[in-house]
Formats: C-alpha cells, sequence, structure tokens
C-alpha cells in the first residue's frame, strides 16, 4: 500500500506530518531506533513503548539467518515475536551484505554468513518474501551499496543495477500473494555524493512508484557537505505526498539538516551505541561519563532533562557500573540516550509547527559542531 | 543495634515474621538477590522495587576496590548510590578473599586486587570501617572461609580465627562512632560439616553478642545430607528471637529444608546467574530455554506464573536473543527468576501462615529432586 504523507505544519523546507501505512499512523519528523535481531540492545519492546517510540527498525538479513524468517512469520511475524504492535521497517539486508564483500550479478548477491559460514543467495525477489515472512510494515527493497569510496564507474554501475533490482523487487512485491495489502514498499535511491546519479537515480526509483522513498549510500563516510550535496540533488525529485527516509543518520545536525531538507524519517545505530561506550546525549551536546572527574559526582547524566529515565541515578554510580561492565549501566543509559533522540525529535517537531525552526536549527549547529 | 525477630506465624520449626534493623522492618522468609558490585545484573533500583525484592546484598571487595568505599560514601552510602532505600546486607569480603589464596595471620588476610593486583590487608577491624563506609544496613564479621574439601585441622583453625577475627570485629563495630547507631552487624558461624566444630563455633560466636547470625562456610560444594547435617548442629544455638542467614544458598530445596530448621535469610547467585545461562525457575522446576525445541514456541517461558515479567514474550523469541547473545534475553529473564525466586518465598510464607508447609516442602522436595 501507498505509504502516504499528510503534512500538519512546515516551516521552510522542514515539515512535520503523518505517515499512513496498513498498519495505521506515525508522526514524523521520526526517529526509529534500531533492534537489528529482533531487539534495541538492553530493552524490550515494553521499554520501547514507555519511551514512546513510534517506529522500530529490525534487520532483514540478520533475522533470516538467525532464527529464520519462517520462525519469525510462525511467532506471528516481527510484531508476535518482539509483542511490539507500532509499526516496524526492515531493511532489505543490502547494506550488511554488501559489506561481506558478495559475488555479485544481476539477478542478485550471494554473500557468506557471517554466523557459521554457510553461503546464501538474496535476490531482489528473495528480499521481498523473506520481509513479507518477518512481516514489518515498511520492507525497503534490496540495493546495492558501494564503498563509500567507491569511484565514479563504481557507482555508476551500482545505480544501474540498484534500478534493476528495484524493478524486480517492485514487481516482486506486487505480485506476491498479501505483502502489498498489509505492507509498504519503499524505494532507495543511489549515487553516492554525485549530483547527477543521484538526479538520475532518483527520477528512475521514483519512475517505478514505491510506496515511500528512501535515501541510501549517504551518511556512509562521507563529510557532511558532500553528504548534504548529495541529498540537495534528489529530494526535490522525490514526491511531496509520500514519506521521506534517510537511511542511517543519527547525529543531531545531520538530522536537523536534513529535515530542514524536507526529510521525515531515520534510523541510527548511534544513541545506542555511544550509550554502550558510556557517551551521554544531552541538550548541551555529548560527553563520554568514564571520564575520571565523574567518580564522585552526585549529578544525573543529563542535567538539561529532569525527566530522563536516568535521572533518578547519579553520574558516578553510572561510571562506577561502567567501568566495571555491569550491564545495569548499558542499559540505563541506552534508555536515557533513546529517550534524548525521541525527544529531540518532539523538540523539533514543536520548533516547526512554531515557526521556529531556523532558530532550532541554528542552535543544534551551533551546540553539535 | 540488635536485630529483633518478630515471630507472625509458625509451622513445626519453619517460622514467618519480621525483622527490625536501624531503617525499619522486612518479612522473612527472605531472598536477597545479589548485586555484587551496586547493582544486581541487568536490573536496575527501580527493577528490584517493582519485583518486591526487600533487601539487597552487596559485595564488599568489590566495593572496597571499585569504586573505594569512600567513593560510595561520598555519594550517600550503598543506599544513596544505588538509589535503592530498602535494606542492603553487606558480606564482609571474607569469602572473595579467601579465593584469591591470600596471606593469613592472626591479624587479618593480604590479598592481591583481581582488578589490578594491587596488594590489599582487610583485618575484621578494617572490614567493620569498610562496611561503615559503604553504610549497609547488616554488616557482616570478617570471617575465614576455608576450601569445602579442607579436613578437620584446618577447619578446626578456621574456626578459632574465625572466632578470635569475631571478637575484634565486634569490638571495632561497637567502639565505631556511629555503626552501631545505624547499622547491624551478624556474625558468622563455621565449622564446615562437623558436628562438634560448628556447636562449638556458635557457641563462641553467640557469646560475643552479634545483632544477628549467620551460617557460613555450607553450601560450597558438600552433599545436601552433610550441608544439613551441618546447619542442624548449630541452629540450636542461635538466639530464637534474633535473625539468622544462611549463606549463599538459592536453591529451592536447600531453601525449604533450611526453613524447616528455622533458618530467616537467604541469598545467592543462582537466578541471576542461571539466567545468563537461558536457565529458566518455574513452579515446576527448572529448564534450559535454549534447547532446540523451544524455537518456534509461542508459548511464555513460565506457563505456570501468568504473571511473570516476561510472560509477555514467547519462548522462540528469548530463545532467539539469547542465541544471538542480545542483552535483553538475560534481562527479562533476570526479571522472571529474581523475581520467581521472590514469589516462591512468599508462597513459602503463605504455606507456613496456613499451617501447610509440610505439603510445600514436600512438593518442592518432589519437583526439585
Amino acid at each position: 500500500m501507498k505509504a502516504t504523507f499528510t503534512e500538519t505544519a512546515s516551516d521552510g523546507g522542514a515539515r512535520c506530518g503523518l505517515v499512513r501505512t496498513p498498519r495505521g499512523e506515525f508522526a514524523t519528523p521520526v526517529f526509529m531506533p534500531v533492534g537489528t535481531r529482533g531487539a534495541v540492545k538492553h530493552l524490550t519492546s515494553a521499554d520501547l513503548e514507555t519511551l514512546g517510540a513510534q517506529v522500530v527498525l529490525a534487520n532483514t538479513y540478520h533475522l533470516m539467518l538467525r532464527p529464520g524468517a519462517e520462525i519469525v512469520a510462525g511467532l506471528g511475524g516481527i510484531h508476535g515475536f518482539a509483542d511490539w504492535h507500532r509499526h516496524v521497517l526492515t531493511d532489505s539486508g543490502g547494506y550488511q551484505i554488501f559489506s561481506l564483500s558478495p559475488d555479485i550479478d544481476d539477478s542478485g548477491a550471494t554473500f557468506k554468513s557471517t554466523y557459521d559460514g554457510s553461503s546464501h543467495v538474496l535476490t531482489p525477489e528473495r528480499a521481498v518474501e523473506v520481509q513479507a515472512l518477518i512481516g514489518a510494515d515498511i520492507q525497503m527493497v534490496l540495493d546495492v551499496c558501494p564503498s563509500s569510496v567507491a569511484d565514479t564507474a563504481v557507482v555508476r554501475r551500482a545505480v544501474d543495477l540498484t534500478s534493476r533490482w528495484a524493478a524486480k523487487g517492485r514487481e516482486a512485491f506486487l505480485d506476491h500473494p498479501d505483502a502489498a495489502s498489509r505492507q509498504c514498499q519503499f524505494g532507495i535511491v543511489h549515487g553516492g555524493t554525485d549530483e547527477m546519479l543521484r538526479a538520475e537515480s532518483a527520477e528512475q526509483i521514483v519512475g517505478l512508484g514505491f510506496d515511500g522513498y528512501a535515501v541510501g549510500g549517504l551518511s556512509v563516510g562521507e563529510d557532511r557537505s558532500s553528504m548534504l550535496h548529495g541529498l540537495d540533488s534528489c529530494m526535490g525529485i522525490l514526491p511531496a505526498d509520500q514519506p521521506r527516509y534517510f537511511m542511517g543518520l543519527g547525529d543531531p545536525i545531520g538530522i536537523v539538516e536534513s529535515v530542514a531538507r524536507g526529510v521525515d524519517m531515520f534510523d541510527c545505530v548511534l544513541p545506542t551505541r555511544l550509550a554502550r561506550h558510556g557517551t551521554i546525549l544531552t541538550d548541551e551536546g555529548r560527553y563520554n561519563l568514564r571520564r575520571a572527574e565523574f567518580a564522585a559526582s552526585n549529578e544525573p547524566i543529563d542535567p538539561t532533562w529532569e525527566a530522563s529515565p536516568a535521572s533518578r541515578w547519579s553520574r558516578g554510580y553510572l561510571r562506577h557500573l561502567l567501568a566495571v561492565k555491569e550491564p545495569t549501566a548499558a542499559r540505563v543509559i541506552t534508555l536515557h540516550n533513546v529517550g534524548w533522540l525521541l525527544r529531540f525529535m518532539d523538540r523539533m517537531t514543536d520548533a516547526i509547527r512554531a515557526g521556529q525552526f531556523d532558530s532550532f536549527r541554528a542552535e543544534v549547529n551551533e551546540i553539535w559542531s
């Protein structure tokens, strides 16, 4: 089903609104925490409900290998499996597979499992089938993800193959017995940071008529101005009445600059990975709690957010738990960081509604640069 | 302050009641989850409140080395440090130190830190001072913990030195500027499984007039009948109006058989350690969730306990999270196992109150043997 975007407010290029899918609605701009293997690390679906997450991302590559898409389907699909009844988006597996140096041909990619070395094939058609079994509300089409340092010829070939796979993937989705009645399928625009290739890729992908559109292959190591240049090259081509998703981006400046350009959806392992390494996100920037200066501190980890799920414990206590590798630390800081980023999206939404997005954007750029 | 025990019901040798300390009261028989380094693994104080824990154990050896007793004191003592305002008991450190092959003399033990190899001395007096800084409601006196396979001569010397250290420790506690006004101090009976040595140790320790009494050096590898024989040899000597604590015991049969003999308090890493290895405690016994048969099971992990904190997730889901080492699994199963054992204590209390302890005891022996 086409995922519609209904704008409820805008301020310059930034917009907020509602994305509608077969499951219902979620409000944008939205950050989607990453539950790679069916759980956000250290959190349960109950925790994500409490934090107010609306959409969680799960990983097709990992779930197809462990426990297997059929097992997930048998346990009620990803929603029954994780007992999470808000939205889920599954990536296509492309990003993970391309990090494994797969054998590629026109039909798909052959790769070895990181779990047991066994050989697997993912084709655009199989990616649809696997994601139909996993049962997320939003499927991603299988794409070709070139290295971030690929030269133009490589990016060119990746754009071409991505388009051919997108056509096959779209056809397979529409031909699937019931996927289109219960899921949306998003296309993915590639082209690296090359203006012409980005635009060409966007034209081709949009021409296939997906239910929503993602920008892939950015935020993979290039500098921010190149990233935003790549984004600028394709945003105008993506339909305004459908959601626009920037894959794998989670830093505050990257998010605010992308929202300024009309992006609605984001995902990233940043808040959860940083948490496990003791880095705390706050309204005044980030810092590492492992620093010795915090050993005897009775302050909460984020004095700027009184309602943080971590607010009742001190920096000294949580620093100690980090230092001795107690998993309670990673859990509490993960709750904080994910909660902080969800609240950041809410604050940005409020700024758009109030016509104060420019000052919010300036503040974020100042604090996080 | 003397910890008083007020009996509220009894059935044969089993009793339930209230233990009073400077902090207030807790109901017995009680299981105390173990928060070695200031947190029960994967849980916060908020979780332990929700589970209904009344007393948490913390570890003197670990906290004196990391973050240091002075740091804990500076952050409000263990209660402020962990933001846990129910009871805390600290062990003396003896058990950990004796596993490190320390140098022992009459004055105390010299040992090397497992964190950085640095050399430390723990004396009966220093154990009091450190535990006064940590600030638990119940201190344990420093004891000598011989190996579980020690011969009688070694156990004999351990009993003698435990008594001399107990006298020094008791004096230090009573001489401390404020420990006795805000903490209780428990003595520890040793003697291995030797009837005469156990009784002698109990007489000597009780003679020193502690605020409560623990049985140490049992449940360290001996068979259950030897363990209960050791327990029987000293229980009659421990004052009935003070709490009796069996250190390091957490299996259901061990607990029910000890309660049958008048024990009030228990601690063990069993429910938390088993959780991390995928072993589930249920009213029908324990099983390992990692078994392949559970891969596609939509049943909850404990069909015997509908209100389990794990009840909303399936065996298949949690088994998958265990298999791919997602920390969410350890958290959910830890909540279940600790909750289950706390509920087991409540069920035992109900049985004592209803005069049905014998049938409860018989059932536990049948299910868990």
